[in-house]
């Protein structure tokens, strides 16, 4: 059997309002550097071209920030998908998958996040070319993190029975669950058996196209006339136009993860973040009792451990304070305590009600 | 009797340290907002004004910031006296004290400093007017404060017998205290009899200069050229910049209120504060367990009381923090606990060390 052919496709959709002042309606998440020397986008494409040749790179992404995740992405002009206006990822998935299909139906595509961080990008292609495979030969393949700690923040895949020599690895899914509460996120810890639902899956067109068939009728349908012009390679704009607006909007997981009888989960072992707070962007960036961690620009620290820094334009000093983030984006400047961080949707929520436009 | 001439001598040396990065070496204390609309010193000048006449408010500063002191002051270029170089207070009140006295020697000058806070100006000048008949018949007035709490920042004073019906409701000073510790500071404001040194001082032109004679006699010998040539009402600059460095450095209280036979207090009820930190000015401005205070600019607090924030180009929003100073002063940004923030002068020593002086 011949080796399939690896794609990968990026979401990146989402304004990420939880990194505020750094994220904006004009400036997503995705386009934000995270302590690395690139955006995350720019790490994920990178993430990707471990394991896929540039050609099979795809990015979708919102009409708004096109040209800027394109820049960011640095791929050719038809392997960024354009939504016409967001209905979350089984549309979007959809949209990569019809679109790929049109090449060659049995490449087998990783679906990754543009904003979310794996430090170790070798362990991640590994775990791509580990989970080909059983795509290959059909499996919708989920990947489950390890949990290192009772992360309240995140679904859960509950492990089912080992898929023995047929796909080596891999297990079946005994359920997908919610975000749990702390108490219900310690007992999975302690029991083991449960991972963290990274968003992060392996198929290939072919299969997930039918699969959204049986699933998902609805959003098959709405999809057909895309499909067609993407098989034409042509007017694929004007179908994404007329169709887009009329799709249902739904996450993948629960369009087709959770009712196909095709899914698969590959445990993994490394690091992985949705970078979905200030907090677990600190702990991503080594930040805890003792250090620091200055994401840009300069700051100088006085008896100030245990927090996150972000300078613009002028240095920012902490004295004698720790567990806060302090985020200078140039045009506001956010301070929080860390433990806190998830509220900074509320922020956000209050600036919109008080028609402060310029400041989302 | 004729009643005395009112004068008023404005102390404005100091950078004030503790208030960076407000203060700096180019901006000083005394022209710093503090809460109000007006600088420290425009309010010191105001405060002056509800006894003395313009012509007879002085302000004595230094060389470096005399061109901002002045237009802040809103003073006659001849009443604004400049130190050549820094020589602590003695110096600066017996320079004036001399240029007063060339007017009139028996005006009763009040010395006031152009960095403290009185809310009540109208209380103040009472003050003034009830010590200036004892100042004009040969006292030096110290004021003092009485305390409201257990204050380890300032000196005390503590107080002596009565003055009796010479001098109506002025007390001998018993003895000058340093800044306690915590302990003593809670005993002298349990027991009572001590207040608060606030540097303010009522007396002539006259007397002070004979008790720097007497208590200080190098200082005397070495201001004799200045006061020649503020008699005569010329080349006083000239005298002044050779004499100025040759001169010892010393506060007025060790050089002369501490060894003078003349000082005589009276106890005020007034609110006063040095300002001396970022923690004293929150303080002064209703700062407290659940009232924040916003001294300039646009401010978003979300669940964070008693914080003292300072925004400038753009808006800085507190979230789920209480306790600290957020000062950005526009090419720094400082985030300290207010009750460290007497550690801000160890910042600026550091800035010093790493040769900042961009930001010092």
């Amino acid at each position: 059997m011949k080796a399939p052919r690896l794609a990968a496709v990026i979401l990146a959709g989402g304004a990420g309002t939880r990194f505020w002042p750094l994220s904006r309606e004009a400036r997503p998440k995705p386009l934000l550097k995270a302590g690395g020397s690139d955006t995350l986008l720019g790490e994920a494409v990178a993430r990707a071209r471990r394991f896929a040749a540039r050609r099979d790179v795809w990015l979708v992404c919102g009409a708004d920030h096109a040209a800027a995740m394109r820049r960011a992405a640095g791929l050719a002009p038809d392997r960024v998908l354009v939504e016409p206006c967001g209905r979350n990822t089984a549309p979007a998935v959809a949209l990569a998958a019809a679109r790929i299909a049109a090449e060659d139906p049995d490449a087998v595509i990783t679906v990754l996040s543009a904003d979310h961080r794996i430090p170790d990008a070798d362990a991640f292609a590994e775990s791509v070319h580990r989970a080909a495979p059983a795509a290959a030969s059909g499996a919708l393949v989920t990947l489950g993190v390890r949990p290192t700690r009772p992360e309240t923040g995140y679904g859960y895949i509950r492990l089912g029975r080992r898929a023995g020599r047929a796909y080596p690895g891999l297990h079946r899914v005994s359920r997908f669950v919610e975000k749990p509460n702390r108490a219900r996120a310690e007992r999975y810890l302690a029991r083991g058996g449960f991972l963290w639902n990274a968003g992060i899956f392996v198929w290939t067109a072919r299969t997930i196209l039918e699969e959204i068939e049986r699933c998902a009728p609805r959003l098959a349908r709405g999809l057909a006339p895309v499909r067609r012009a993407a098989a034409q390679g042509e007017r694929l704009e004007r179908a994404l136009a007329k169709a887009w607006p009329k799709l249902p909007s739904e996450p993948i997981d629960t369009a087709v993860l959770e009712r196909s009888r095709r899914v698969w989960c590959l445990p993994v072992d490394w690091r992985w973040s949705d970078v979905g707070t200030w907090a677990s962007l600190a702990e991503e960036l080594g930040v805890n009792g003792s250090d620091s961690h200055v994401l840009e620009g300069r700051a100088l620290l006085c008896d100030a451990p245990g927090n996150l820094v972000r300078a613009h334009d002028r240095p920012i000093v902490l004295l004698g304070v720790e567990g806060l983030a302090v985020i200078d984006a140039g045009d506001a400047v956010l301070v929080t305590k860390l433990t806190n961080s998830g509220s900074v949707r509320d922020v956000v929520a209050r600036l919109r009600k008080e028609g402060r436009s310029d400041l989302l």
